[in-house]
């Protein structure tokens, strides 16, 4: 069966942070969902106490012994009710926190393999609880590659503002980034982060490609990587169709993306990036996953544990998360028809 | 003679840029250079239409022969009338305006040299110009260490809003950046930064020092730069008193500073810095040269020939070029006394 109206599974994230106040938050006001059916997934104590701390009134949330009953208008749960006779407490990682994290990772993974979510939305897990559960893998991306060995996954894209972002490089050393770049990498790097854009359904997908090196490399007087690595791949990518343009210098690139001019950035190395979307405020952005069964994005920040329940978490970042991963689920769900 | 108002240097920059009239702008009011004696170097025509350009009555400038004769409470200029029988246009780079400018800087690292200044701050240069007319060098920086052959500046630090960023390794291309990191070149910066803030008369000059890998290295999985080079330095300069702290993750680093936290932030490698600075708004900022014989500096931004005479220009960068030199000569002249 097709569904027309995409399915979305809304993960509570972990139990003792700022995760289920959001999701409480979010599937209260329809506006944050509506041409889509939210499936939360968690335990609902964890989500009751989410609708405690945001300090509004409780929804109608209809309980689904499976995912596949979640259809149409409204807002449904899978109950994961843990056995632990309490919940874990809040502010904190704790073991129990991490296993019921995990856990129901773990199940949401299993029902995108089973082909019953369109999308997912996880609000902020705790790597630290995940790893205390025994989680194996160093990132949630990683994570995700390991349960779906079939991705076409590169690196996490960062959506801030309406900026799509992605680097060719990410967690390894800086003495090792110039050996992991190739006119190869860069142009997977271009064709998925244009991909994932189009995707979204944007019209226009420029894309600025940041420079390695100082001022760009001063046409080979300070690094040769521009010339014989970058340049190449954006003039390959250009050829298919491609829109980007560069290599900028990397210390004004992200102008020229903050200007408009530009709607998606692709640098070469981790911090290239994350100094310039930290500073404009990444916590207000999107992580969002492409290359998998389906959409998957989380909000940017963490289970900010030192203020749960105190009503200062930005709903923002969730309402993005969901928003772009609804909007090319529906894509996806039309191009089936 | 022991001075007791220092004789600050001023020179007009570029003719066909902005720094003539912003020259002007700046000695027109009385409140910008209170407490020093201003000696603008330059074209007496160049700096007539700086006031033209910037529409604001000429002020009583007494016109010297030699930088000596300038003293006390008033503003003198030493005029470089050329030979041209027309001053360069304006908005644009020519062999002229490109020789006038190096003609003007060399003459002013004379003045230097003999004495005769005890700061010196110089309004926007255009690197292309001034190669044009003949200048080896490929930075200002790289010019002002072959004119000073004794000096003992490291790289230029960046003052914006009241922090001073200083960098490790700069024009480098980034597979260089690690070869040329040591236990004893960071140490070298952080006390040529805490000396240079600390010559600037501030009383809290505490340093964040950026990492050099994703994360900050992880606690060596992501490299060991932090570790065995970074961290060793920061420990060997708290011994000497240095107030500095870290290796942070270089993508929140400028958060601390930009918070107020810090005031100083020592970066590994050009972009490091330049991507958060420029964000933040660099043309706002002052670039300083320590370690020659008297404080020099200028302001960040560059001649903007699509700008000249419209009053658009930003005074601000050149009044804080003109304020920290000024502030840095006085201290050096009462520490003489």
């Amino acid at each position: 069966m097709t569904r027309t109206v995409p399915r979305i599974g809304l993960m509570l994230g972990d139990p003792s942070g700022i995760g289920p106040e959001l999701a409480a938050r979010l599937i209260a006001d329809p506006r944050n969902w509506e041409g889509s059916t939210p499936l939360l997934i968690g335990d609902r104590r964890v989500l009751d106490r989410g609708f405690e701390h945001a300090k509004i009134a409780k929804v109608n949330i209809l309980e689904v012994l499976n995912a596949a009953e979640a259809n149409g208008s409204g807002v449904f749960l899978l109950n994961r009710r843990g056995t632990d006779a309490e919940l874990p407490p809040i502010g904190r990682v704790t073991p129990e926190s991490g296993r019921m994290t995990l856990d129901d990772l773990l199940f949401s993974m299993d029902l995108i393999r089973k082909g019953l979510l369109d999308g997912f939305v996880f609000a902020p897990l705790n790597k630290q609880a995940l790893m205390v559960a025994g989680m194996k893998a160093h990132s949630e991306l990683e994570l995700l590659k390991t349960e779906f060995p079939d991705n076409t996954g590169l690196e996490e894209i960062n959506i801030l503002d309406g900026a799509w972002a992605l680097r060719v490089t990410s967690h390894i050393p800086l003495k090792d980034v110039v050996a992991n770049l190739s006119v190869e990498k860069v142009l997977a790097s271009l064709r998925f982060l244009a991909a994932a854009m189009g995707a979204n359904g944007q019209k226009t997908t420029r894309i600025a490609v940041a420079a390695l090196n100082p001022h760009g490399g001063e046409n080979g007087l300070c690094g040769t990587e521009e010339l014989e690595i970058i340049a190449p791949a954006i003039r390959m990518a250009n050829k298919e169709g491609i829109d980007a343009a560069g290599p900028f210098p990397a210390d004004t690139v992200f102008l020229k993306v903050r200007s408009g001019e530009y709607q998606g950035v692709l640098n070469m190395y981790h911090d290239q990036g994350q100094i310039a979307t930290k500073l404009i405020g990444l916590s207000r952005g999107v992580t969002y996953h492409a290359g998998f069964l389906v959409p998957i994005a989380t909000p940017a920040h963490g289970t900010a544990f030192d203020i749960v329940g105190t009503g200062r978490a930005d709903l923002g970042p969730t309402q993005a998360a969901y928003e772009v991963t609804a909007r090319i689920a529906r894509e996806n769900l039309g191009k089936k028809k």
